[in-house]
């Protein structure tokens, strides 16, 4: 009985209390003291209190959230919802890690341990979410209508289809793998974006052994077998290999000994998004994986075993066809302004992989900026008046900031030195120009998609907590082409550093500030960050303990 | 550092002692005694020393096992295989600890938790056992070959088939589950029979809620979508809908507060293997349920959602195939002696689901037991004569126990008393006819499909392991029929009683001598025998593990 009461008094402890006793409570678990935690949920709740009392009586307005990953889940933990009527509509009824994704390949963590239901989050809200499992087939931002299919095959009955009016729209669908039009490769390789992909992956590398070990075979077919390829340059790819290079060491090596060193793993790169290398996947049949040299054009042709393809992504048919209709058709991305609101559209907003900020050139309103700033209208800007904006113009273009850094100069007065670096009491406007004519080539692409899309979340999450409040206080810097200020601060990113593991217990850190750090510390580093920002506690205890039967019993190989 | 020094210690514990290190290690973790284990890892290799040396010059035997459920992965586990040449074929590379299927339906447990892989278990072992991942297509009895084809659809290179040679063949495949041709079973309903199956209700029931919870569908569309059928009488069926309605009633109904007044269980009986019921169903279209009641012979159809179809099992085709190639083609089930050797067919054994055995009747040899009884020829049996074969008939013929049971008689012999009960001295062949004419009603078929299956693998290892010993030393009891005695004793099961899980915490419990509890603490010792049971420690710390955490945090209702 004593074991009853013990397990009867933890499950009314979970269930029953508020989050402040379950910090309490569990926080020796915790391996980190969580201080880079984007997503624990002790930073929940923050901006909630505002407006609550106005916004009560009057009818509340629609938000509809496209998408339950980084972007649109980070969104709705710190959304005020008792100030929205909020519907989420994602084929998933689920938030992913998925930087934990390459470790599930391998069966290092489960797939259950790094997913949690969207229902179990939003319950534990003080308000209600309405969460629709079905896919956004169609935004008509005209009449603000959104077309909805229920798109799992099975027997139920009722109409999949079903339609949706917003007033805001939050996009965050992510975006899709990029074959780049190569033929064969969605018929014979993997893709490793979604956990499915991970599971199917895992059951995939124990059939190769499997069939690998198998009587009859040559050993030439033996190794084909057991060539693992990976396409694609960016860290999902690295981390699957040095996973799968962990399980064969560790695990396979003692459950396939006559195949062993049959064992061959290779990483080509294909030309994408910010990958440059010495040759090209053309094409993938059942059996070969056929590229093209660069430097020579040769052509040649490789037997494989198991592909799996992570070349980058591109943007999702719903979102493409969204752009037709609002003006962007000719762009590669969905461009949004610096407050996450897309461009061409009222009341629609786009965060995560599916859109990009489309940030501002400050050549381009260099002359407003001039006016602006030069309040005599003397047509010289003195450092007086130039200081007055110093702060306004930092916070809409930061890549002043980033040219500063690069060029080692201290204050942003400094720009206006002339050219053998005396201060200068005033400039006209084509000095102005000059002193800030190569600032925007800082403009920057944001790094690690998960981290963004989370901090673009939680941003937008208290623009809208603020939006009446903020509306009459205008937070933001001043309009330099027209009068007053900008409603909210623009978005702006904090880069918290990104991890890779590089197998054998070995992992490579890049922290902020440059700070590079590899070895097996930086896995324990790695193991407790990854920890700490697990989205519930019920996936942070999964996870840890996921790595603890993984060192103790090592992987498990069954064909599941 | 201390973290990482207690793992690394951990870890080599656990890789690099001897198993009785383990089970100190652990014991404390196991919440049962193990007194009613039949299968942890302590009571292996009990039976192995035997032979070895003998064997170890000469040639070994080639055995090659089919299968690696219970019959088979028990058979292996307790086999000294240093004395053969063991090779295992099954088309699933891991052992399932079936009873707990129905929970992996639901979340109580996950998937991976009660599965061990077979190249793990063997890899244990000293000696080697060689695994390959194929089913055998067809048995060559004549020729003793196999025929095997690896039956993954994927690019893998390589002759997927493949022949085998034995000695011995085990064959140890199951069963398959039986339809009874009822017309849209295939296409429109969920088994329950593997490890895919259930992870596969587990997905469906989600879906059904996810469809069901949608806008726009009609109340009676959303209850016809909660409608979860059950058809078949056997336990799997009522675990499934006992797990069923706990999930319903503990997680989901938080989760899907609109819904959860619809949803209804529903379980149906078919008639089939001992099952007598009102109704019968007599098809299954994607929409409905048909069925027809016995009693009136009136046909009516239900709306339904998820069908479970858990009816009985029938021969696997490769089984059906060897019993046409033996002259067992009228037979249903492959028939064996009480030795587990297939009958009309030298040096293979069946086991487990896929066999009988054909109990012989006492009836058919009572004037062979006459005989070999009456010693003096005198044409009539003393009780001194009788007591004399008493043993070895009760060995023989196991019903004669059951007899004695049911009529509650105390000594053998009291079964040749008169008809006003007194004792004889003597009787002659007719009076010993009549006096053992009701014992053959008592041949029972065996209960509990895993737990027989269990015992015949670790029966015929042993019998393997003493084949030699017992060639020149028989151990069994008499030949009625010829001279000398039978080389080993007959199978007998000892039935060790049955849970059945009966939702909310409650369970039912059978135990040997008709002892029958229910309630609350049935269901923890249920926990407790089912974690002895397990198959390896790994599995053991894992289903406990996934039992405290579905306590503590709930089940997970994500859609993978």
């Amino acid at each position: 009985m004593t074991i009853l009461s013990f397990f009867t008094r933890a499950s009314r402890a979970f269930h029953g209390y508020p989050l402040s006793s379950k910090l309490l409570l569990l926080s020796s678990l915790s391996l980190s003291g969580g201080g880079v935690v984007a997503y624990s949920e002790s930073q929940a709740d923050v901006s909630k209190t505002s407006d609550q009392t106005n916004e009560k009586d009057r009818k509340k307005k629609r938000v509809v959230v496209l998408g339950t990953g980084w972007a649109g889940i980070s969104f709705l933990k710190d959304l005020d919802i008792s100030a929205y009527d909020v519907q989420v509509v994602s084929p998933r009824n689920y938030f992913a890690f998925t930087p934990l994704l390459p470790s599930v390949t391998c069966g290092t963590v489960e797939a259950r341990s790094i997913v949690e239901p969207v229902r179990n989050m939003m319950k534990k809200r003080n308000g209600e979410v309405r969460f629709w499992e079905a896919e956004c087939m169609k935004i008509d931002a005209a009449n603000k209508k959104l077309l909805c299919r229920y798109t799992v095959k099975n027997n139920s009955v009722g109409n999949d289809e079903f339609s949706l009016d917003y007033d805001y729209l939050v996009i965050a669908v992510g975006a899709q793998v990029n074959t780049f039009n190569t033929p064969g490769v969605l018929e014979n390789s993997h893709f490793l974006k979604e956990v499915e992909d991970a599971q199917k992956i895992r059951r995939s590398v124990i059939n190769c052994f499997e069939k690998a070990v198998l009587p009859g075979l040559s050993e030439e077919e033996r190794r084909i077998n057991l060539h693992f390829v990976i396409v694609g340059g960016g860290p999902t790819g690295v981390e699957f290999a040095a996973e799968l290079h962990d399980f064969v060491k560790e695990d396979l090596v003692n459950l396939y000994p006559t195949v062993k060193d049959l064992v061959k793993i290779t990483k080509f790169c294909r030309d994408g998004i910010n990958v440059q290398t010495g040759c090209r996947v053309i094409s993938l049949s059942d059996k070969e994986i056929t590229m093209k040299l660069k430097s020579t054009g040769e052509i040649c042709s490789l037997p494989r075993g198991l592909v799996v393809w992570s070349t980058g992504v591109e943007t999702r048919p719903v979102v493409k066809d969204f752009m037709d209709q609002i003006g962007q058709a000719n762009r590669r991305v969905l461009a949004t302004d610096e407050w996450l609101k897309v461009k061409g559209c009222e009341d629609v907003y786009a965060l995560g992989d599916c859109a990009t900020i489309n940030q501002r050139k400050i050549m381009e309103d260099i002359a407003a900026i001039f006016k602006a700033a030069d309040k005599d209208n003397s047509g010289f800007l003195t450092i007086k008046e130039f200081e007055d904006v110093i702060d306004d113009i930092l916070v809409m273009y930061p890549q002043v900031k980033h040219y500063l850094r690069t060029k080692q100069l201290r204050a942003v007065t400094d720009l206006l030195k002339d050219s053998r670096g005396n201060h200068r009491d005033e400039v006209d406007i084509e000095g102005f120009k000059l002193a800030l004519s190569h600032v925007d080539t800082q403009v920057k692409n944001l790094p690690a998609p998960a981290q963004v899309a989370a901090q673009q979340g939680e941003y937008l999450s208290k623009c809208f907590n603020r939006m009446n409040r903020c509306e009459y206080n205008p937070e933001g810097p001043r309009h330099f082409k027209g009068s007053g200020r900008h409603q909210f601060r623009p978005f702006q990113y904090k880069h918290f550093g990104q991890f890779a593991p590089l197998g054998g217990e070995q992992a490579a850190a890049e922290l902020p500030g440059d700070w590079v750090s590899m070895g097996r510390s930086t896995q324990w580093l790695w193991y407790s960050v990854y920890a700490s920002k697990q989205v519930s506690w019920r996936t942070r205890v999964l996870v840890v303990s996921d790595w603890t039967r993984r060192f103790i019993f090592g992987r498990d190989s069954s064909r599941i």
